[in-house]
């Protein structure tokens, strides 16, 4: 433990445009945990890099006293069992309680990251509108996740939890998304409960101190559509 | 409990082709539990199935108790942790093996799930081409895992866990390929040691129990296949 890996023995390997990276900083900061960050150049890889994670050679990469875990999902869970006594848990004891927040967490993979991938990475602007509505979807239904029994703040309850990281490492691309797609993807009008989810989650200080700047993933974001966009035309 | 969702308080509603519902039926069957199985005709959706899964409306969902929990994975973890004191452990109980465990579990339902599905539904021989060599490149990896460490019978271990349920739920499907598509999917001569699972996997007990029969589902796989070249004509 300690040395370079950070007090708790921990690297996390990450990009700072990745909303999946900062899943995982959002569960450290939460557990109140330190650990060593490399910001990766995805255009060159590194050795340690591609030797952590030769199947998907992918960020984010957790490194715990030398082992790799890869997946953000993966990574999250690890962290909250690995530290299950320190800090809040993330996943409630119950096994049905579980069994929703993994539900939840899943949805948002398929459902909602997934054509939010799609909407950057599209070659027409068809492409581009099918993959929104999808999206928008998802938030609808996100929205009736949160209406669903009693009133509450978070996924999590009370207090964060899983869902809540999982839809956190988003919440500065939905801040930015007028800014780079010209209308709201968490309409306050439309989506209330969302939308006050998302300021509680941002008002966080352990969300705070690591999510993303929207100005910056605005930017990163642009340039992503322009690369994609040139590369349609090349082809 | 008892009565109507058998004695251990479980009802699953599924689909036989489905190698999602078969995942289950392995977590259950592997664990011992007794249950009460309906089976649903997806072309005409029950008002259970409908309640159950507002989300998906996809099979398979398990009622516990008068809960119903949905998506094979979410359920099989489940099974895991409500029926932690009965059967054998599917995950093992070290964070660091868990994740190593739910890293191939989540593997095998984008790499080689996702692509198998499009096989099925491609449009064009070029986009089942495509859709074919992934399968056969996350084939690859699968035994590459499997060679990682000391040699053992399943990637759980000395005993079947989570990963092999996850990957057993389409075995069936693997042994059908050749029948569905003219070439192998998991050649003893390419992939040995994932032959060689496949074969141990099928011999035991808790699996022969419930494994979908490959000529029922080289059929449904036909049907699937002439439906969906049907729509592409008539699109």
């Amino acid at each position: 433990m300690g040395g370079e890996e950070g007090g708790d023995g921990l690297k996390l390997i990450g990009q700072y445009g990745s909303a999946f990276v900062t899943r995982v900083k959002l569960a450290l900061s939460l557990k109140g945990l330190s650990y060593e960050y490399v910001e990766e150049d995805l255009r060159n890889k590194s050795a340690l890099l591609l030797s952590s994670n030769p199947v998907h050679k992918a960020v984010p990469v957790l490194i715990h006293r030398g082992k790799p875990i890869c997946e953000s999902q993966v990574i999250v869970q690890y962290i909250d069992e690995a530290f299950a006594g320190i800090g809040p848990p993330l996943l409630p004891a119950d096994p049905y309680e579980r069994s929703v927040a993994r539900f939840w967490a899943a949805f948002i993979e398929d459902k909602l990251v997934s054509p939010w991938d799609r909407v950057f990475r599209a070659k027409t602007e068809d492409e581009r509108e099918e993959a929104m509505k999808q999206m928008l979807a998802a938030v609808d239904a996100l929205e009736g996740a949160l209406k669903e029994g009693r009133p509450r703040p978070f996924f999590g309850g009370d207090s964060v939890g899983y869902v809540d990281v999982v839809l956190g490492g988003a919440v500065s691309y939905a801040k930015g998304h007028d800014a780079l797609f010209g209308s709201e993807l968490i309409d306050a009008a439309k989506t209330p409960l969302l939308a006050a989810w998302m300021e509680r989650f941002c008002e966080l200080d352990a969300a705070k101190a690591v999510l993303q700047d929207v100005d910056r993933v605005v930017q990163y974001g642009k340039m992503l559509i322009a690369k994609n966009a040139a590369a349609t035309r090349q082809a």
